[in-house]
Parts: C-alpha cells; sequence; structure tokens
C-alpha cells in the first residue's frame, strides 16, 4: 500500500496533516478524495490499477470505514474511479476525456463602432436577480474569499488608525498598498516601485483611465475577439472604434493577424487579457508575451494590460505578465482584488508605465481617491502572509472546479458542443451547435431559474450566437448539476 | 439678571442642561461662553449692556468661578465683550464688523477650452503634503466627524452581513442607502424613490457620469464664475468647452446674464453648485431657484445639481436644491458623505431625473461598483439617528469658525481685502489687492509651511489672479491664527 503514496507526495501523511488541522467529519473526506484524485491525476495510480481498499484506507490514514467510503462514492460519482464485484475499486481504465474545443476566432477585419452597451445591461440586469443558479456573472462567491479574516483586519486597521482612514484619499493612493502590489508583481516577473503605481476603484475604473489616456474619442482599439464586455463598453463610451483581433483558444490573440492589422489600420492602443482571459481562458507564453511587446515597441503603440485572472493559475505558480517584458514604458498593467480577495471593496491598480501623470490625473478627476479603509486592510492582509495561502488554496479549488463543470458539460450537452479548457481563472467558453441562439437560450435559461452569459455581449458587433460563457466562481452543488443537465435539454430542443 | 435670558432661550437653563450631558470643566466653559455669544448675537445683550457679573453667574448655572472667568476671557480675546474697570464686562460698544465682500464675477463672455488641469494638479500635490497648515483642501478634519462611531458601525454591518459586505456592488448601489437618502431627501424639498437615486464613488463621479449622460465632447456647458476646479477638470478632460455665467457671492448665478448667454450660444447643460458653492459660498434663495429651473425647462436643458455643501448650513435648517421644483426631471442632483460624514470612503449619489439609464450604464461602465462596506455602514449610521445630531454639532461648528477666520483676516490683511459672508460650508473666497498675484502668493505661503488655493484654480482660463480661497474645515488653533497673521505679512509684501 505503501507504494501509492511517493515520498515527495507522502512525506507528511494523510493522517498526521489531518490531525494538525481539527476538521469536521464533512471536510474529511473531501480531503481524502482530493488526496486519492490527485495521485490518479499525476499518474501515481494508472488507469486500471486497483486502490487501497476501504479497510486499508482507512486504518493507514486513521480515518473511519464511512469517511473513507464516501469519499470513494464521490470519486466514483465523477467517473474517477469504478467498483468491481468482489475485488475492490480500481482507477477507471477510460478516464474522462474532454471535448473539443473551439478554433480560432474570425472576426470581422475592419474597424467598428462598438454598440453593445444595451444588451450587456439587460443580460447584467437579468444575472445578478436572485434566486438564480448563477452562471451568468464571472464574480467569485465570497464563501470561497478569505472575507471574515479580512473583515477582522479592516475592524482593527479602524482602530489603530481611526482618524486616517476616514480621510479622503487622493492618487496615486495608500503607501502601504502600493508597496504591496509591487513587492507581489515580482512574482509575475515584473519589477516596479511604489511610486508608479495608480490605486483606482477597482480594475474598471484602471482600463477606463488608461484607455482616456492614450487614445481619444474616434480612434481605434485592437481587442481580443472575444474580449470581455466591460471593454467594449468602455470604448463604445468613450467614442472610439474597436479592431478584433483573432484569438486562439489555448495561448490567445494571433500575432501574425496582429502585425496585418497594425499595417493596414491606424491602432492606437490595444487592449488585451493574456493570462487566462475572459471569456476564451486563452493564456500566452511567455515567448509570445515578449515577441508582442517588442511589435508594439517598434511601432511606439501602448498595450494596456488587463491581468485580473492571472493570479488564478491552476497550477502552484502564476505565468508572467506582458508588462515583464516592457522596456519602454508602453505596458499599462491593471489588476484588481475582486477576483481572489475583496470583490466588495473595489480596490484596483493599475502600473501605467511613462502614462503615469496623466493616469494619476485622469484618476483624481475620475472619482477623487479610492476608499481608504479597504485599501489599508488589504495592504494589511497581504503583508500579513495570509494572501498567499489563501491564492494557493482558491488555485487548487478552481483547478478541481472548472474540469468539474465542463465533465458536466460533456455529460448533459448535446453532440457538436465545444469547450475551452483554461488552464487559469474560472470561465468556459462554450461553442454550441450553429443553430443555437444563445440569446434565445439566456431568456429560456432565465425562465428556468439559471444565468449564462450569451456570446453577442463579448463581441462589439454582436458575434457569437452560438456561444455562451459559463462561470464557475461558486462552489459546486447539486443545484449547478442540475442547472447544467436542465441547459443541455433546452439546447436540444433549440436545433 | 433674569432678563439676560428671554423665556425662548431660557427654557432650559445652562445649568440644567450642563447636568444632563456630564462633560469635562473643558467643554463647560466653552459653553458658558457659546451661550453668551448666542444672547449677543441674537441681540439680547445689546452693545454697550453690562453682562451678568462672574459670580452672579456663577451662581446662577452651577458652574465654578474659574470656569465663568475662563468664559469671559475667551469673549473678551474674540473681541465681543470688554471688562470696564471697576464696573465688570459690557458687550463691546462696537462689534468687529466684517470686511467688505467681493462683487459680482465678470467672466469672458464667449464660450472657451478649459486648461487647468496641469495647475490644479500642482497646487493639489503641494496642498496635500504633510506638516503644513492647511487652508488649501476643502476637506473636512476628521476630527469633527463621527468617525469611531461610523467604524464601530461598520465592523457591526461587516460581522452580520459578512458575506455580503465582500459582494460585488452593481448599479443603482445598495437598497438600504438609497432609501435612507430619499428620505433625507425630504429635507432640501425633494420627493424622491429610492429607485430614482444611483450610488457612485464621491461626488466627483456622480459629477462625471451626470455629465456624459447629457453631454459630448465638443459641447458647451454652463458654469458659474469662479467654478470648483474638479467640474473643471472634467470638462477638460471630456473635451468639453466651459461658459461662464457672472454670479453673485450672496445669491449666485445671476439669471438675467444667464438667459442672455443662453440665448446666443448652444448651452448643452449647466453644472452649478446652488447651495453654499465652493468657492464663492454663494447661497441662492428659493424663489431663485424655482426660476432657475423654470428657465432651463422652457429650453430643455439639464442641470447638474452639485449639492455636496447644501447639508452645512450655518442655520438650523438647510436650505432647498433646485431638484425640489424639478417637474421634467430635468435636474441631475449630486451629492456625497465626503463633507459631512466619510471622506475616507468616496460614497455619493445621484438622483438624476429622466437620464437615469444612461447615468446608470455610465456608472457600470465607470468604475462598475461602489465599495459595498462603507455603503451599507453609512445606510444604517442614517438609519439610525446619529447623523442628525452630529450635523447639528457641524452646523454650529462652521457657524462659528467662518466667521473667526473671516475675523483674523480683518485683523491681519492689508487695506483693501474682501472676503466673503457665506450662510453655510466652510470655505471663503478672499479677494486681495489687485497687485497680488496669488500663484505667488501661493508658493511664497508654502515655503511657510501654509497651504491656499490659489484663484486661477477656480477658472476655466485661469482668472482670478488676486484671489485666494481659504478653507476653515479644520478646528481653530493657535497655528492656524500665526498662519493667518504670516499670510497678512507676505500679502502686504507684493503690494
Amino acid at each position: 500500500m505503501k507504494r501509492a503514496y511517493p515520498p515527495n507526495m507522502a512525506t507528511q501523511s494523510l493522517a498526521s496533516h489531518i490531525a494538525t488541522q481539527p476538521d469536521s467529519q464533512d471536510k474529511l473526506y473531501k480531503r481524502v478524495a482530493r488526496r486519492i484524485s490527485e495521485l490518479i491525476e499525476h499518474g501515481t495510480l494508472r488507469p486500471g490499477e486497483r486502490i487501497p481498499s476501504v479497510r486499508r484506507l482507512s486504518e493507514r490514514e486513521e480515518v473511519s470505514i464511512a469517511t473513507v467510503m464516501q469519499a470513494y462514492r464521490v470519486l466514483e460519482s465523477r467517473g474517477l474511479i469504478e467498483a468491481r464485484p468482489q475485488s475492490g475499486y480500481y482507477v477507471r481504465a477510460k478516464l474522462w476525456s474532454p471535448p473539443p474545443e473551439p478554433g480560432k476566432s474570425q472576426p470581422t477585419r475592419s474597424a467598428t463602432r462598438v454598440s453593445v452597451n444595451e444588451l450587456v445591461m439587460e443580460v447584467l440586469k437579468a444575472t445578478h436577480a436572485p434566486a438564480l443558479v448563477g452562471f451568468g456573472a464571472a464574480m467569485p462567491s465570497p464563501q470561497l474569499l478569505p472575507t471574515r479574516q479580512l473583515h477582522r483586519t479592516m475592524a482593527s486597521v479602524a482602530r489603530r488608525h481611526s482618524l486616517l482612514c476616514n480621510s479622503c484619499d487622493i492618487p496615486p493612493g495608500n503607501l502601504n498598498l502600493r508597496t504591496q502590489i509591487a513587492r507581489r508583481a515580482m512574482e509575475s516577473g515584473c519589477t516596479l516601485s511604489p511610486d508608479e503605481i495608480v490605486i483606482t476603484c477597482g480594475c474598471q475604473e484602471a482600463l477606463n483611465v488608461c484607455l482616456r489616456a492614450v487614445a481619444r474619442p474616434g480612434d481605434t482599439i485592437a481587442i481580443e475577439s472575444p474580449t470581455y464586455y466591460g471593454i467594449l463598453q468602455i470604448i463604445e463610451a468613450l467614442g472610439m472604434k474597436a479592431c478584433e483581433i483573432p484569438a486562439f483558444p489555448r495561448d490567445g490573440v494571433c500575432l501574425d493577424e496582429l502585425v496585418k492589422r497594425l499595417n493596414c489600420c491606424r491602432i492606437k492602443a490595444c487592449v488585451f487579457s493574456l493570462n487566462y482571459s475572459n471569456p476564451l481562458g486563452s493564456c500566452m507564453p511567455d515567448a509570445k508575451k515578449a515577441r508582442l511587446v517588442r511589435i508594439l515597441a517598434e511601432r511606439e503603440i501602448p498595450l494596456i494590460e488587463d491581468d485580473l485572472y492571472g493570479n488564478l493559475s491552476h497550477a502552484p505558480h502564476r505565468p508572467k505578465t506582458a508588462k515583464a517584458f516592457d522596456r519602454q514604458g508602453l505596458v499599462l498593467l491593471c489588476d484588481s482584488f475582486t477576483k481572489t480577495l475583496a470583490p466588495g471593496s473595489r480596490v484596483g491598480w493599475t502600473a501605467p508605465g511613462r502614462f503615469k501623470t496623466q493616469v494619476e490625473h485622469l484618476k483624481f478627476i475620475s472619482s477623487i481617491g479610492t476608499a481608504m479603509l479597504p485599501q489599508m486592510a488589504i495592504a494589511e492582509f497581504l503583508a500579513n502572509g495570509g494572501y498567499d495561502h489563501h491564492l494557493r488554496k482558491l488555485r487548487r479549488f478552481y483547478a478541481e472546479q472548472v474540469p468539474r463543470v465542463s465533465q458536466a458539460i460533456t455529460r448533459y450537452f448535446p453532440e457538436g458542443t465545444k469547450v475551452t479548457r483554461p488552464a487559469g481563472g474560472y470561465v468556459l467558453w462554450v461553442e454550441l451547435p450553429p443553430r443555437v441562439n444563445s440569446l434565445d437560450l439566456f431568456q429560456r435559461a432565465l425562465a428556468e431559474k439559471i444565468s449564462i452569459a450569451p456570446g453577442p455581449i463579448f463581441s462589439p458587433t454582436k458575434k457569437f450566437r452560438h456561444f455562451i460563457r459559463l462561470s464557475c466562481g461558486a462552489p459546486w452543488s447539486e443545484a449547478m448539476d442540475q442547472a447544467l443537465l436542465k441547459l443541455g435539454q433546452l439546447i436540444a430542443r433549440m436545433m
């Protein structure tokens, strides 16, 4: 039995691991299940191999028979193991294979006016209605976040720095927070000083002020196709035009196509999300990022880099940002704590390179400063080390959650459905059979109290009519499983 | 002695008043002093009349001789009473008379591009440097605000509604807060429902989204002259033009001039602050507000009403807003809690009338939502009644503080200085002798560690070169007195 735990994974036994963290019975079986599924995933237990018997695992790990049984049932229902009569449990010979992926996007070649705002707001209102099973909004459930710890930090900071917390902040924002952000930026390959950072009201304000700093009404902005609707709305509201660049679901924007567009259109700036883009889930390899930065630097074109999901790598370490390769101050990196820590606080930031002065002024003009107490509390939370531990947990959670939803889609959605395989973040971009109109599906799903994000809100010209985005930001539940089953039925009826 | 307390003021004796609120000796003498100064102010004790002797007042009010002596010394130093040898204390025959007021502003008649941003940001940076005696930033000192109570409320709300507080808000914002705002709007004569209100990141974001909802780049916006620099910066950043309307220091924008401009320029919208405008301190009488609303309604021109200082009336009740007279949904009322309660929270709001949908969308596009916990905490603070008590205290404070600073200006600044007499808010608009360049003065004052706001930042074309704005938002101190003395000396040297 020992062989099931190679030294690198079993230096701390599950029993001692559990012993150090007294847990409810409920969590115990989940941990047992995770441990076994990791062993399968990493190939330690191979398809067709027998896994430890219930009794032996229970003895070895000093947990109850019932706990192991429960864990095995979970693994069985997820299709990872199977029971063979009078023989025990085995790793399933044919593991689940993910559905096919969508191809490279094929947007129109010319720059277009954006007119997506009305539709986005309609979808958004519906999506945030209560009592829905929510795949629509790409928001993390606050249950997955260290909400109570953050609030305790907030109360403590407010007690200790009472008057400062109730003072008006002005740009560039709280120094402690900027210092923490600069330190953490090392992980994405950036060398930043606190002076290069401007705090904003969330990433959305950062994107706004950066775009206003580098372009004017009428200018053309290159975006990836599909792209986050919030960026489309900014471009539309500022009276700019969008030029969509085709993108691959795995490694993002097609650079050859980008070069072609740069050569024929007057592109004023690019807004790209390179790490686990929303909704495509693509992650541009580092070498390709370096090439992108070179291509733009040659033409002196600014890149607004939306790194909102960069910290949500499903692997233990996060990828680099394009900013890491920027030597000319042309990359304006934007990020926030909305997806990983504090959706309620609306604290974001930007490192806008050579555009720092304009960005700082525009931040002041837009909203003076950012709420002071959340800034100070987040700074303290980052400084005291709880954040890394939490991030690791969150990454592991999404690394399990995203394939789980993908698996359910394979099970419930009709033949011909294609799904992305993001290596980070928590959104899936789903291509349905061509005859399915995702705006209709959106309405029909709403009637069943299920929210989804229809494809057209991710395109300046309302394309992607048979695509949907499903967000997996909430803990898995029976209700979610049932909702995906229902969605599959609705889709089948529309074909 | 009884005669000094007419029935309407003396129904509750000072002694019993004090008895119900156990206070330190320190506060006691201040209350005695305030009581006497109110009697003088209201004419109960007239110039030349003898005021109660120290011993009799001490007996009558059951406070110590020392307390009364201290109070009388304060009143004497403020020039309200004088001691006559062997006779006692008398109300000074010649009371302090305020300095003359500036006249109506005389801006250029044509619409102009705004180019004030660089200068504003330079002034702003300097103004917020630490270790200054600050007359520059129009920010209330957090010491004057119920900061600790607000933070206690925040901690309590975070404990009770943990997950909700860490959820992402979307427009129109927290319902409890909108309900409280709608209730309080009755005091300014408005009948608003919570559905008519959109929460924003401070009043500045409200002004931004409202202006973007009603006008486009290139449009001309009517503003009062002088006007708050933040509005000028918004107009400049959005590529709009400004048309300055002359204003009277007492009752604000000159409506006859406004009509003339409306008839000759294509004015797309007005942005006016009608109650205790910043920096002029003017308050438009209600009948004039009604006429303004009629004039604009006839022409279907939206009015963005910045009511940031409306709650800071020096009288017990606040004036109405123009919104109170609006029957066509053309007034977009903007306000925040920055000046009265929570400068650190950046929570503002707007009631944008018929432009609600556009404003809500633009708020989403600008920054998605507003920080959740501050919204919920402010809603609870407003609901539980502490706010009214606090507002009354704050109004009384500024009602004393503003004339005190004005008095020091009379004492220390050279002949020819003119000062406004605002009936609310806490800024004074000071006209210096014409040869004084306020931008020079700003630099010289900074070198002496004193901050002021130079006149040119309040004009789109950098006029008002011999004007300064002095903010009285911090508690009076010896350092402030010395700083005003120093300022007076600097000015005298520049003549």
